[in-house]
C-alpha cells in the first residue's frame, strides 16, 4: 500500500457541514489552524480575522472564498511565502447570467416597465431593442467574460473582448488590449465590466472613457464598483450622454440612501447579487474538494493568486 | 429567354419604401388591389379594412403581417378559397429574447430591485436565483420555443416542451402533449406561454393549472393574454400561491389603469413589446421578399395558415 499524504485542513472562521465533507472527499482531514497544512477561509468580509489566524498557523496553502480579493490585498494578508488560491473562474457562470439579465433588462426597458403603473407612459414611445446584432464590449474578459460570450451566441449579439494582454479570447469576434479601450468603446452598444479591481484598473471607466461611448450605449458592472468613477457616471447619466447604467456593484457600496443613482430613470441597481452566498456555496465546496485532492497529490492548485498582481 | 410570371402585389393599407423594394426584389410588381394577384396586408389591427379591400380584389394569396391572427379569424376574413400566410416563425427569435429577459428579471428579482430606492429592503433577504439548473416548461413550443431552447442551452437550464401533438421538439429534454399539462406543470420553475390563441387554447392556464404550479414558480406570457385566466392569476399572485408572473400580454389588453396586476409586488408587466414594429419590420420585409419569389415560381409559401385551425 502506497503511503498517502493526508493534509490537515482548517476551515475558519465558520465550517458548515458541506465544506467539512468537501475536505474529506478531497482526501484531507479537518483540523485546527495551529496544526493545519492548509486553511480554507470562509468569510469574504474579514481579512483582519485571517491575519490573526495566520499569525498562529504555518499553513502552506490558503484558499479564499471569493474571486475578488482586493480587501485581503489591501489588508496586507497575502504573504508571498505561502500559496494562495481564490475562487476565480468558478463563479463566472453565475455572474455572466446576472450580466445578461441586466443587459436584457436594459435593452427591453424592464427597469422602466417595472416601475410603471400604466400600460404606456405618455411620450415613452417604443425604445425597446433586441440584443441581436448589437455589439457587447467585455472589459476584462476572464471567467465571467468567457461564459457571457457563450450566452450571447444564440442571441446573436457581437462580443468584443478587452483584456490586459490582448491575447485572443475564444469565441470573441475581436480582442483588444486594455490600452485600446478608448478607441474601441465607441462601437459598443453595451460595455460590460468584469475586470478584477487592482491599482491599475481602479477608475478605469472615467470621464474620458464614458465620453467616448455612444449616446444610447449602456454600461453594466458585475465586477467591482471602484472600476467606474461614480461622479463621472452620475454626470453622464444625468445629462443623458449615455443610454444608462446597470450596476450590481457600486462605489461607495452599499450605495447610501438618497444617492443620486437611486433617482435616475436610466439607472438600474441590484445589491451585489450576481453571485450570492447561496449560489456560491455549492461551487466553492466543489472547488475545495478538487483543490484538497490536488494539494494532497502535490499538484498545481486551481485558482492560484499571483501575490505581485493581487488577483 | 424563359417566360417568367411577374405577380402584381398590392401593399395595403400602407406601403413603406422597404416593403415596396422587398416586392420588387422578390420578383413582383407593386399594383392596386383590384389588379393584384397577391396582397400584403400591413396593418395588424385592422381586419375590417382587409375585409373591405378583399371585397374588391381577386388576389389569390394574402400575406398577414404578424404571427397571431386571431383577430382576423374572429372577423371572418380568412376565406379558405384563397391562400393565406402569416408571419409565424420569423419573430420567434425576438419573442424568445423577451421571454428570456422576463425570466432572468424574475429569477434575479430585477422587478423589485428596479423599484427599490435603498440597497437592501428590510426583510427582503437574498431570494435571487440562478436560471442554471431550473426547469423551464415551454407551453406551445413553436418558433418562439425553439429559439428559447437554444438560448437556454449555455445557461444550462432544463427545457421541457408542451405541444399539441407531443412530437419531440428538437433540443428539449422532454416533450409532452398539451393534455398532460396538469401532470407536468408541477416540476416547472418557469412556465413560459408561447402558444397561439385559438378556441382550444383560450383560458388554457386557469385555476386548476395554476393550482398545480410550485409555490415559487413563475409564469411568463409572451403570446396572448387570453391564454391565461386573469382573475385566477390575480388570485394566485395575491395569495402568493405562485412565485410571480411576468406578462408581455394581458387580458384585457391594454391593461387598464388601476387593474390589480399593476399593484402586485410579484408581477412584472411589459406593454406588448416582445416584438415591436421596429423589430418586426426588417424580418417582415425579408419574408415578403422570399414569399413573393416562391409565389412567382409557383412554390409552396412560408408561414401558411390553416384556415380550419386558425393559425
Amino acid at each position: 500500500m502506497e503511503s498517502t499524504f493526508v493534509p490537515v485542513v482548517a476551515i475558519v472562521p465558520f465550517a458548515e457541514d458541506g465544506m467539512v465533507s468537501a475536505v474529506a472527499e478531497g482526501g484531507g482531514r479537518v483540523g485546527d489552524p495551529q496544526d493545519a497544512d492548509a486553511l480554507v477561509w470562509t468569510d469574504p468580509r474579514d481579512p483582519e480575522g485571517l491575519k490573526d489566524t495566520l499569525a498562529a498557523s504555518s499553513a502552506r496553502w490558503i484558499q479564499l472564498p471569493f474571486a475578488g480579493i482586493e480587501s485581503f490585498v489591501a489588508a496586507g494578508v497575502i504573504d508571498p511565502g505561502r500559496t494562495w488560491t481564490c475562487a476565480k473562474g468558478i463563479y463566472g457562470h453565475a455572474c455572466a447570467e446576472h450580466a445578461l439579465a441586466l443587459m436584457l433588462a436594459a435593452s427591453r426597458q424592464i427597469h422602466r416597465h417595472a416601475r410603471a403603473t400604466t400600460w404606456r407612459e405618455p411620450g415613452f414611445g417604443s425604445p425597446e431593442r433586441r440584443l441581436k446584432g448589437l455589439t457587447v464590449l467585455i472589459v476584462g474578459a476572464g471567467g465571467i467574460g468567457r461564459e457571457l460570450i457563450r450566452m450571447l451566441e444564440p442571441i446573436e449579439a457581437r462580443a468584443v473582448a478587452v483584456n490586459r494582454s490582448g491575447n485572443e479570447v475564444p469565441g470573441a469576434d475581436a480582442t483588444h488590449k486594455v490600452g485600446e479601450l478608448q478607441e474601441v468603446i465607441g462601437d459598443a452598444d453595451f460595455v460590460v465590466v468584469t475586470a478584477a479591481l487592482t491599482d491599475e484598473t481602479r477608475g478605469l471607466i472615467g470621464r474620458d472613457v464614458l465620453g467616448r461611448m455612444k449616446s444610447d450605449a449602456w454600461i453594466v458592472n458585475v465586477a467591482r464598483g471602484g472600476l467606474i468613477e461614480t461622479d463621472a457616471l452620475v454626470e453622464a447619466l444625468s445629462e443623458s450622454r449615455i443610454g444608462g447604467a446597470a450596476l450590481d456593484v457600486t462605489d461607495p457600496e452599499p450605495l447610501p440612501d438618497g444617492h443620486p443613482l437611486w433617482g435616475l430613470d436610466n439607472a438600474l441597481i441590484t445589491p451585489h447579487v450576481a453571485n450570492t452566498w447561496d449560489m456560491a456555496l455549492p461551487e466553492l465546496r466543489a472547488l475545495v474538494r478538487r483543490n484538497v485532492g490536488l494539494f494532497a497529490g502535490g499538484e498545481e492548485l486551481e485558482g492560484l493568486v499571483d501575490p505581485a498582481r493581487g488577483y
